[in-house]
Protein backbone atom coordinates (compact mmCIF):
# COMPACT_ATOMS: atom_id res chain seq x y z
CA UNK A 1 0.00 0.00 0.00
CA UNK A 2 1.59 3.70 -1.07
CA UNK A 3 2.50 5.71 1.81
CA UNK A 4 4.77 8.99 2.46
CA UNK A 5 6.13 7.74 5.39
CA UNK A 6 8.46 10.66 6.82
CA UNK A 7 8.43 14.63 6.79
CA UNK A 8 11.75 14.03 3.96
CA UNK A 9 9.64 12.22 1.69
CA UNK A 10 6.84 14.06 1.47
CA UNK A 11 9.64 17.06 0.87
CA UNK A 12 10.26 15.30 -2.08
CA UNK A 13 6.98 14.87 -3.23
CA UNK A 14 6.66 18.48 -3.12
CA UNK A 15 9.87 19.20 -5.12
CA UNK A 16 8.85 16.69 -7.90
CA UNK A 17 5.78 18.22 -8.28
CA UNK A 18 7.57 21.68 -8.41
CA UNK A 19 9.79 20.43 -10.92
CA UNK A 20 6.75 19.05 -12.88
CA UNK A 21 6.57 23.32 -12.92
CA UNK A 22 3.12 23.09 -11.39
CA UNK A 23 0.89 22.43 -8.18
CA UNK A 24 -2.09 20.17 -8.55
CA UNK A 25 -3.83 20.54 -11.72
CA UNK A 26 -7.21 22.27 -11.81
CA UNK A 27 -10.29 20.62 -11.29
CA UNK A 28 -11.14 20.45 -15.34
CA UNK A 29 -7.52 18.53 -15.81
CA UNK A 30 -7.82 14.48 -16.73
CA UNK A 31 -7.73 12.22 -14.20
CA UNK A 32 -6.22 9.01 -13.50
CA UNK A 33 -6.65 6.21 -11.02
CA UNK A 34 -3.64 5.45 -8.53
CA UNK A 35 -2.32 2.15 -10.60
CA UNK A 36 -2.86 0.00 -7.08
CA UNK A 37 -1.22 -3.36 -8.94
CA UNK A 38 2.29 -1.40 -10.49
CA UNK A 39 4.38 -3.94 -8.32
CA UNK A 40 3.12 -7.04 -10.52
CA UNK A 41 3.86 -4.92 -13.86
CA UNK A 42 6.54 -5.40 -15.72
CA UNK A 43 9.92 -3.67 -14.42
CA UNK A 44 11.76 -1.60 -16.53
CA UNK A 45 14.79 -0.29 -14.46
CA UNK A 46 16.18 1.20 -11.09
CA UNK A 47 18.55 4.26 -11.35
CA UNK A 48 20.32 5.40 -8.38
CA UNK A 49 20.27 9.20 -7.89
CA UNK A 50 20.19 10.00 -11.42
CA UNK A 51 19.85 14.06 -12.33
CA UNK A 52 19.51 16.19 -15.71
CA UNK A 53 21.09 18.95 -13.94
CA UNK A 54 24.12 17.55 -12.06
CA UNK A 55 22.72 19.12 -8.76
CA UNK A 56 23.27 16.03 -6.15
CA UNK A 57 20.65 15.98 -2.81
CA UNK A 58 23.28 16.11 -0.15
CA UNK A 59 22.82 13.25 2.14
CA UNK A 60 20.23 11.25 0.82
CA UNK A 61 20.10 8.99 -1.82
CA UNK A 62 16.96 7.85 -3.97
CA UNK A 63 16.10 4.90 -6.23
CA UNK A 64 13.67 5.34 -9.14
CA UNK A 65 12.09 1.97 -9.89
CA UNK A 66 10.60 2.16 -13.23
CA UNK A 67 7.30 -0.29 -13.87
CA UNK A 68 5.12 -0.49 -17.17
CA UNK A 69 1.97 -2.15 -17.35
CA UNK A 70 2.16 -5.77 -18.96
CA UNK A 71 0.03 -5.20 -22.01
CA UNK A 72 2.20 -2.16 -23.03
CA UNK A 73 5.30 -4.14 -22.60
CA UNK A 74 4.23 -6.74 -24.73
CA UNK A 75 3.26 -4.52 -27.57
CA UNK A 76 6.61 -2.57 -26.99
CA UNK A 77 8.37 -6.10 -27.54
CA UNK A 78 6.31 -6.64 -31.09
CA UNK A 79 6.64 -2.84 -32.20
CA UNK A 80 9.38 -0.88 -30.18
CA UNK A 81 6.26 1.88 -30.19
CA UNK A 82 3.95 2.00 -26.62
CA UNK A 83 0.58 1.93 -27.53
CA UNK A 84 -2.74 3.28 -26.20
CA UNK A 85 -3.51 3.21 -22.62
CA UNK A 86 0.73 2.57 -21.41
CA UNK A 87 0.67 3.57 -18.28
CA UNK A 88 4.60 4.01 -16.84
CA UNK A 89 5.20 4.20 -13.12
CA UNK A 90 8.22 5.78 -11.61
CA UNK A 91 8.14 4.56 -7.89
CA UNK A 92 10.89 6.92 -5.81
CA UNK A 93 12.47 4.78 -2.69
CA UNK A 94 15.17 5.86 -0.16
CA UNK A 95 18.48 4.46 -0.39
CA UNK A 96 20.44 3.23 2.54
CA UNK A 97 24.11 1.31 3.24
CA UNK A 98 24.41 0.59 6.72
CA UNK A 99 21.39 -2.11 7.84
CA UNK A 100 21.86 -5.99 8.37
CA UNK A 101 25.11 -7.08 7.36
CA UNK A 102 25.75 -4.78 4.14
CA UNK A 103 28.84 -2.60 4.56
CA UNK A 104 29.05 -0.70 1.32
CA UNK A 105 26.35 0.79 -1.21
CA UNK A 106 23.08 1.22 -1.35
CA UNK A 107 20.12 -0.56 -0.66
CA UNK A 108 16.64 0.28 -0.78
CA UNK A 109 13.77 1.84 1.80
CA UNK A 110 10.97 -0.10 2.66
CA UNK A 111 8.83 3.57 2.40
CA UNK A 112 7.76 5.07 -0.99
CA UNK A 113 8.70 8.10 -0.90
CA UNK A 114 6.89 9.54 -4.34
CA UNK A 115 5.00 8.45 -7.07
CA UNK A 116 4.99 9.92 -10.70
CA UNK A 117 2.81 7.82 -13.51
CA UNK A 118 3.12 8.79 -17.28
CA UNK A 119 0.37 7.64 -19.44
CA UNK A 120 -0.71 7.59 -23.27
CA UNK A 121 -4.44 8.13 -23.77
CA UNK A 122 -4.35 9.36 -27.17
CA UNK A 123 -8.36 10.89 -27.09
CA UNK A 124 -7.70 12.07 -23.14
CA UNK A 125 -4.34 13.60 -23.10
CA UNK A 126 -3.16 17.05 -25.51
CA UNK A 127 -0.52 15.72 -26.82
CA UNK A 128 -1.39 12.28 -25.85
CA UNK A 129 0.94 11.69 -22.89
CA UNK A 130 0.19 13.29 -19.24
CA UNK A 131 1.96 13.12 -16.25
CA UNK A 132 0.63 12.57 -12.78
CA UNK A 133 1.92 12.60 -9.23
CA UNK A 134 0.32 10.82 -6.64
CA UNK A 135 0.28 11.47 -2.65
CA UNK A 136 -1.69 8.83 -1.57
CA UNK A 137 -4.11 6.42 -3.11
CA UNK A 138 -6.87 8.68 -4.72
CA UNK A 139 -6.83 9.61 -8.23
CA UNK A 140 -4.81 12.47 -9.24
CA UNK A 141 -5.15 15.48 -11.67
CA UNK A 142 -2.62 15.83 -14.53
CA UNK A 143 0.13 17.72 -14.64
CA UNK A 144 -0.67 21.21 -17.10
CA UNK A 145 1.26 20.20 -20.27
CA UNK A 146 3.15 23.61 -20.45
CA UNK A 147 5.13 22.15 -17.09
CA UNK A 148 9.00 21.84 -17.89
CA UNK A 149 8.92 17.44 -18.12
CA UNK A 150 6.38 17.68 -21.10
CA UNK A 151 9.11 19.17 -22.90
CA UNK A 152 12.33 17.71 -21.94
CA UNK A 153 10.53 14.33 -22.38
CA UNK A 154 9.72 15.58 -25.76
CA UNK A 155 12.95 16.65 -26.94
CA UNK A 156 15.21 14.22 -25.98
CA UNK A 157 13.00 10.81 -25.09
CA UNK A 158 14.28 7.76 -27.22
CA UNK A 159 11.03 7.03 -28.40
CA UNK A 160 7.53 8.73 -28.16
CA UNK A 161 8.07 11.16 -25.44
CA UNK A 162 9.75 8.72 -22.72
CA UNK A 163 13.09 7.61 -21.51
CA UNK A 164 13.83 4.13 -23.43
CA UNK A 165 17.27 5.01 -23.45
CA UNK A 166 17.65 4.20 -20.00
CA UNK A 167 15.43 0.80 -20.03
CA UNK A 168 17.81 -1.49 -20.80
CA UNK A 169 15.52 -4.36 -22.18
CA UNK A 170 13.89 -2.19 -24.13
CA UNK A 171 16.13 -0.11 -25.65
CA UNK A 172 18.01 -2.95 -27.94
CA UNK A 173 14.01 -3.11 -29.37
CA UNK A 174 13.68 0.21 -30.54
CA UNK A 175 17.28 0.23 -32.18
CA UNK A 176 16.21 -2.88 -34.12
CA UNK A 177 13.11 -1.36 -34.63
CA UNK A 178 14.12 1.90 -36.02
CA UNK A 179 11.10 3.60 -33.65
CA UNK A 180 14.16 6.17 -31.99
CA UNK A 181 12.84 10.24 -31.96
CA UNK A 182 14.62 12.14 -34.50
CA UNK A 183 15.41 14.39 -31.48
CA UNK A 184 17.01 11.79 -29.36
CA UNK A 185 19.16 10.77 -32.69
CA UNK A 186 20.16 14.64 -32.71
CA UNK A 187 21.36 14.21 -28.92
CA UNK A 188 23.41 11.20 -29.94
CA UNK A 189 24.77 12.77 -33.25
CA UNK A 190 25.96 15.98 -31.47
CA UNK A 191 27.59 14.41 -28.49
CA UNK A 192 29.70 11.95 -30.80
CA UNK A 193 30.86 15.07 -32.30
CA UNK B 1 18.12 -13.25 -23.94
CA UNK B 2 21.23 -13.66 -22.22
CA UNK B 3 24.56 -12.31 -22.99
CA UNK B 4 27.87 -11.66 -21.20
CA UNK B 5 28.97 -8.40 -23.40
CA UNK B 6 32.42 -7.88 -22.35
CA UNK B 7 35.38 -9.48 -20.87
CA UNK B 8 34.40 -7.19 -17.80
CA UNK B 9 31.31 -8.82 -17.73
CA UNK B 10 32.73 -12.65 -17.58
CA UNK B 11 35.05 -11.45 -15.03
CA UNK B 12 32.40 -10.42 -12.47
CA UNK B 13 30.94 -13.71 -13.59
CA UNK B 14 34.24 -15.90 -12.55
CA UNK B 15 34.35 -13.64 -9.16
CA UNK B 16 30.42 -14.49 -8.28
CA UNK B 17 31.05 -18.17 -9.32
CA UNK B 18 34.44 -18.32 -6.90
CA UNK B 19 32.71 -16.19 -4.14
CA UNK B 20 30.53 -18.98 -3.39
CA UNK B 21 33.22 -21.33 -3.29
CA UNK B 22 33.43 -23.21 -6.24
CA UNK B 23 33.80 -23.77 -9.51
CA UNK B 24 30.80 -25.43 -10.99
CA UNK B 25 29.44 -28.31 -9.72
CA UNK B 26 30.32 -32.14 -10.48
CA UNK B 27 28.02 -33.77 -13.43
CA UNK B 28 26.29 -35.41 -10.54
CA UNK B 29 24.74 -32.09 -8.76
CA UNK B 30 21.26 -31.33 -9.30
CA UNK B 31 20.27 -28.99 -12.34
CA UNK B 32 18.30 -25.92 -13.15
CA UNK B 33 16.78 -24.49 -16.62
CA UNK B 34 17.58 -21.51 -17.00
CA UNK B 35 14.86 -19.19 -16.33
CA UNK B 36 14.17 -17.27 -19.42
CA UNK B 37 11.37 -15.52 -18.76
CA UNK B 38 12.67 -13.75 -15.39
CA UNK B 39 11.74 -10.24 -16.69
CA UNK B 40 8.41 -10.61 -16.75
CA UNK B 41 8.03 -11.86 -13.31
CA UNK B 42 8.18 -10.04 -10.10
CA UNK B 43 10.69 -7.35 -9.01
CA UNK B 44 11.92 -7.48 -5.49
CA UNK B 45 14.45 -4.96 -5.53
CA UNK B 46 17.78 -3.27 -6.64
CA UNK B 47 20.77 -2.45 -5.18
CA UNK B 48 23.83 -0.91 -6.18
CA UNK B 49 27.05 -2.07 -5.20
CA UNK B 50 25.92 -3.70 -2.08
CA UNK B 51 28.85 -5.52 -0.29
CA UNK B 52 29.25 -7.23 3.14
CA UNK B 53 32.64 -6.86 3.40
CA UNK B 54 32.83 -3.45 2.63
CA UNK B 55 35.29 -3.79 -0.01
CA UNK B 56 34.20 -2.23 -3.41
CA UNK B 57 35.01 -2.93 -6.89
CA UNK B 58 37.26 0.01 -7.91
CA UNK B 59 36.04 1.93 -11.37
CA UNK B 60 32.66 -0.21 -12.10
CA UNK B 61 29.29 -0.28 -10.68
CA UNK B 62 26.93 -2.70 -10.51
CA UNK B 63 23.27 -3.18 -9.98
CA UNK B 64 21.59 -6.03 -8.64
CA UNK B 65 18.09 -6.79 -9.77
CA UNK B 66 15.83 -9.35 -8.28
CA UNK B 67 13.11 -11.21 -9.37
CA UNK B 68 10.99 -14.31 -7.86
CA UNK B 69 8.65 -16.26 -9.64
CA UNK B 70 5.23 -14.67 -9.27
CA UNK B 71 3.32 -18.10 -7.80
CA UNK B 72 5.96 -17.99 -4.96
CA UNK B 73 5.39 -13.89 -4.57
CA UNK B 74 1.86 -14.71 -4.43
CA UNK B 75 2.18 -17.21 -1.55
CA UNK B 76 4.91 -14.82 0.25
CA UNK B 77 2.15 -12.02 0.55
CA UNK B 78 -0.18 -14.85 2.18
CA UNK B 79 1.95 -16.41 4.45
CA UNK B 80 5.13 -14.54 5.32
CA UNK B 81 6.87 -17.68 3.99
CA UNK B 82 8.64 -18.74 0.88
CA UNK B 83 6.67 -22.15 -0.70
CA UNK B 84 8.69 -24.87 -2.88
CA UNK B 85 9.67 -24.13 -6.23
CA UNK B 86 10.33 -20.78 -5.20
CA UNK B 87 12.73 -19.43 -7.76
CA UNK B 88 15.05 -16.36 -6.86
CA UNK B 89 16.98 -14.89 -10.12
CA UNK B 90 19.58 -11.97 -9.03
CA UNK B 91 20.80 -10.35 -12.67
CA UNK B 92 23.67 -8.26 -12.94
CA UNK B 93 24.20 -5.04 -14.81
CA UNK B 94 26.98 -2.52 -15.11
CA UNK B 95 26.15 1.20 -13.94
CA UNK B 96 27.09 4.14 -15.67
CA UNK B 97 26.62 7.90 -14.92
CA UNK B 98 27.41 9.71 -17.94
CA UNK B 99 25.21 8.99 -21.19
CA UNK B 100 22.18 10.83 -22.78
CA UNK B 101 21.41 13.80 -20.84
CA UNK B 102 22.53 11.90 -17.34
CA UNK B 103 24.86 14.06 -15.01
CA UNK B 104 24.76 12.16 -11.96
CA UNK B 105 23.83 9.03 -9.87
CA UNK B 106 23.98 5.60 -11.67
CA UNK B 107 21.92 4.20 -14.20
CA UNK B 108 21.75 0.43 -15.98
CA UNK B 109 23.40 -0.88 -18.70
CA UNK B 110 22.42 -3.07 -21.52
CA UNK B 111 24.08 -5.94 -21.10
CA UNK B 112 23.92 -8.41 -18.25
CA UNK B 113 26.82 -9.13 -16.24
CA UNK B 114 25.87 -12.76 -14.26
CA UNK B 115 22.77 -14.18 -13.29
CA UNK B 116 22.98 -15.99 -10.51
CA UNK B 117 19.89 -18.05 -9.09
CA UNK B 118 18.41 -19.55 -5.70
CA UNK B 119 16.10 -22.30 -5.62
CA UNK B 120 14.03 -24.06 -3.17
CA UNK B 121 12.99 -27.78 -3.69
CA UNK B 122 12.16 -29.44 -0.63
CA UNK B 123 13.01 -33.46 -2.37
CA UNK B 124 15.71 -32.43 -5.25
CA UNK B 125 17.87 -29.98 -2.90
CA UNK B 126 19.80 -31.18 0.33
CA UNK B 127 18.83 -28.51 3.07
CA UNK B 128 15.41 -27.55 0.28
CA UNK B 129 17.78 -24.57 -1.19
CA UNK B 130 20.01 -24.42 -3.90
CA UNK B 131 22.29 -21.85 -5.61
CA UNK B 132 23.05 -21.61 -9.14
CA UNK B 133 24.54 -18.90 -11.41
CA UNK B 134 24.38 -19.00 -15.44
CA UNK B 135 26.80 -18.20 -18.41
CA UNK B 136 24.47 -18.90 -20.54
CA UNK B 137 21.05 -19.80 -21.17
CA UNK B 138 21.82 -23.38 -20.61
CA UNK B 139 21.01 -25.58 -17.41
CA UNK B 140 23.37 -24.61 -14.91
CA UNK B 141 24.50 -27.06 -12.12
CA UNK B 142 23.71 -26.92 -8.18
CA UNK B 143 26.84 -24.75 -6.25
CA UNK B 144 28.17 -27.41 -3.64
CA UNK B 145 26.14 -27.03 -0.37
CA UNK B 146 30.10 -26.21 1.40
CA UNK B 147 30.56 -23.28 -0.42
CA UNK B 148 29.73 -19.83 1.59
CA UNK B 149 26.93 -18.16 0.05
CA UNK B 150 24.80 -21.18 2.02
CA UNK B 151 26.49 -20.53 5.52
CA UNK B 152 25.77 -17.04 5.07
CA UNK B 153 22.26 -16.95 3.71
CA UNK B 154 21.30 -19.67 6.73
CA UNK B 155 23.12 -17.51 9.23
CA UNK B 156 21.21 -14.19 8.14
CA UNK B 157 18.81 -14.17 6.04
CA UNK B 158 15.70 -12.55 7.54
CA UNK B 159 13.35 -15.58 6.28
CA UNK B 160 14.11 -19.43 5.38
CA UNK B 161 17.62 -18.04 4.03
CA UNK B 162 16.32 -15.27 2.00
CA UNK B 163 17.50 -11.86 2.36
CA UNK B 164 14.15 -10.98 2.48
CA UNK B 165 15.14 -7.58 4.79
CA UNK B 166 16.60 -6.61 1.46
CA UNK B 167 13.40 -6.73 0.43
CA UNK B 168 11.23 -3.47 0.63
CA UNK B 169 7.60 -5.04 -0.13
CA UNK B 170 8.32 -8.40 1.16
CA UNK B 171 10.47 -7.40 4.85
CA UNK B 172 6.82 -5.58 6.50
CA UNK B 173 5.02 -8.80 5.72
CA UNK B 174 7.39 -11.03 7.48
CA UNK B 175 7.20 -8.68 10.11
CA UNK B 176 3.37 -9.28 10.51
CA UNK B 177 3.23 -13.16 9.80
CA UNK B 178 5.96 -13.25 12.39
CA UNK B 179 7.95 -15.38 10.26
CA UNK B 180 11.79 -14.21 10.87
CA UNK B 181 14.38 -16.36 11.51
CA UNK B 182 16.10 -16.86 14.47
CA UNK B 183 19.35 -15.84 13.38
CA UNK B 184 18.54 -13.10 11.79
CA UNK B 185 16.67 -12.04 14.64
CA UNK B 186 19.74 -11.98 16.83
CA UNK B 187 21.78 -10.09 14.78
CA UNK B 188 19.17 -7.38 14.59
CA UNK B 189 19.31 -7.56 18.44
CA UNK B 190 22.95 -7.62 19.04
CA UNK B 191 23.48 -4.81 16.35
CA UNK B 192 20.71 -2.72 19.07
CA UNK B 193 23.15 -3.30 21.73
Amino acid sequence: MFSLTSRFAKAVLVCVTLLCGAAYAADSAPQLDYPADYRNWIFLTSGLDMTYSGEQMAGHHMFDNVFVNPEAYKAFQATGRWPDKTILVKEVRGGQTKGSINRGGTYQQVGVMALEVHAKDEKRFPGQWAFFVFGDAKPAAAIPKEAQCYACHGSHGAVDNTFVQFYPTLMPIAESKKTLAAGYLKDESAAQK
